[in-house]
């Protein structure tokens, strides 16, 4: 898998429409508010104007997709957690009980959960793709994740399923016991970043099980060491949850979409992505800075400035539905805030 | 005005239920996510239950009180824009127009505006209550701002507002030219911090504008040496709109309501409050942290911990109203979300 080219991904367009640009920063200025002081929101209205192509953005039908999947090497222990519990909290997204479905109820954001290879059969159901691209991957010790077919089927998962939802903006999210061992592998590996300052608790790995974990994750490395490019990191280290989102992202920034990341394992989904399709960076907003210990270096990596720092570790989706609310703000500060003209309400002195 | 008990303050009682805090704490552990990986959330959840006194809160009617007033410093060239700005924006809040508007409309948040001493004759209308307590602040560089009378007047004016009001939440903002500086000064008056460490750029004064303002307010306070005590100060510097949020926001504790602060000059009534009922703080949450220069050296006093660093420095309550999102999710995760029991999902390994 020396050559990313032989998978048929989208190009991704750079957003560079400078006469919009100027447009929107204009409409800002000229919101009855001091210039700039609406902070941060400021920056989120223009991106979101610039992704949707309009000073008028309206975010439409969002679609959270939360991809599932098992992983071999948690056979090795680098979990606080059974991994059962990739199926059954699987079943708990769809049943409305998890956090995610919770936060996307309250917020209006269709919720949809990919099986991208789950060990574990599904019934299916409304809101449940069941495209497993393997059963689980392979143990990452021993041999590669996954076989480059089985990558290249995920990312076209991926694709696929953003193809077929509505809507203008997809949230990203993920369920998979073991999964933030293969994003801090990833991070180490495409980033040259040593893995023990890539590697945190995931779910709750503390003390000598963080040191264990952390030397096998080293073992893995050294045992892939020729897969240094990007998708050849993937289909090495895993998962299938991480390469389905890969394919979904490159396909929602390619059709415009805006992208709201989640934490670590959906950033480094990003982080993948972002290697083949620079781009696709322009299409997102990261939602929060987990307090999962990589996520810090691998936003900076990246030159993401995340939303919310509120020391949230908990996977799912759950980060990127919180921020949602913030996004939908952005654009109405730009829809619906009068300018000085029209509310006659007098300038600042230097601005008369 | 030596002795603030003159005034018919209600008490505000300590959140000490013990036994509550333990089954709010019980229910969060036992939420399916790892312990304490939903962060800043979970305190959220944890101190609005106890507010409201149940382990199922919900958030109902909240209420938007945007306090207005004109102030006579602003004569002495403290703020970048002209005075008139106050009524006009009190208009542009009405019409919909304003940056808090239309972020209160978005979050199904009341909106009540406060006519608290703006030096201008509002049309009657619903939504915004006419409470002159004076027609403005006097210039506090040649005598107090308020006499103790219409300082009294302005506190009654708050309470008065909030009993009338239904809902169990309360969100705080403000606008008045020139109130920068007064909370500026209440900070340096009530913490004994210096007057230049106090005093930011407010609306967008900068440079040497920024070093004329401080001078002023350092002549304010010598003026002012012998108010020290809560009440006297704020009379002595000012102003009506921070008087009239001070009685609000102690009224609303004493009927065990949330209040959801906004920034700089919203927090200077939380202050001065919380030096007379110093359990208003534990009916406070604290929406953001304010790009206003002396915004985190007052929440440092408070021990406060904003959710949001969004660099906002508008004030009108747009904080607030950006951060109440997250207060109804947290609410949510504790009613809504399953636990490991009624879910079916496996506990982590130390938790079998």
């Amino acid at each position: 898998m020396k050559n990313s080219e032989n998978y048929p991904l989208p190009d991704v367009a750079a957003l560079l429409d400078s006469a919009l640009a100027i447009k929107i920063q204009n409409q800002l200025d000229n919101k009855t508010k001091p210039i700039g002081s609406l902070g941060r929101l400021e920056n989120l209205a223009f991106r979101i104007g610039l992704i949707l192509g309009t000073e008028k953005p309206e975010l439409l039908q969002p679609q959270m997709i939360i991809c599932a999947a098992d992983h071999g090497l948690a056979a090795e222990g680098i979990s606080a957690y059974p991994d059962d519990v990739t199926w059954q909290m699987v079943e708990n997204f769809l049943a409305g009980g998890a956090a995610v479905s919770v936060l996307s109820k309250q917020n209006n954001i269709a919720l949809n959960v990919v099986d991208c290879g789950v060990r574990h059969d599904f019934a299916p159901r409304p809101g449940l793709f069941i495209r497993k691209a393997a059963k689980g991957t392979a143990n990452a010790l021993h041999g590669p994740a996954m076989s480059n077919e089985d990558c290249q089927h995920a990312l076209i998962n991926g694709m696929n399923i953003v193809r077929e939802l509505p809507g203008n903006a997809i949230l990203i999210g993920e369920m998979g016991i073991g999964n933030s061992s293969s994003a801090a592998m990833l991070l180490s590996r495409l980033t040259d970043n040593d893995i023990s300052s890539c590697t945190g608790s995931g779910t709750g790995v503390f003390g000598n099980n963080l040191k264990k974990k952390t030397e096998i994750l080293e073992k893995v490395l050294e045992k892939h060491k020729d897969a240094t490019e990007p998708l050849g990191s993937l289909a090495a280290l895993g998962g299938l949850e991480i390469a389905t989102l890969v394919g979904a992202v490159i396909q929602a920034a390619s059709e415009r979409r805006v992208i709201v990341v989640d934490g670590f394992i959906a950033s480094s989904a990003i982080l993948v992505a972002s290697k083949m399709r620079p781009s696709v960076l322009d299409y997102c907003i990261f939602s929060h800075r987990s307090d999962e210990k990589g996520h810090s270096l691998m936003l900076n990596e990246m030159g993401a400035e995340p939303i919310l720092d509120l020391k949230l570790r908990l996977g799912e989706g759950s980060g990127a539905a919180l921020a949602w609310p913030l996004l939908m703000s952005a654009c109405a500060i730009l829809r619906e805030m009068a300018s000085f003209d029209t509310a006659g309400v007098s300038r600042d002195d230097d601005n008369q």
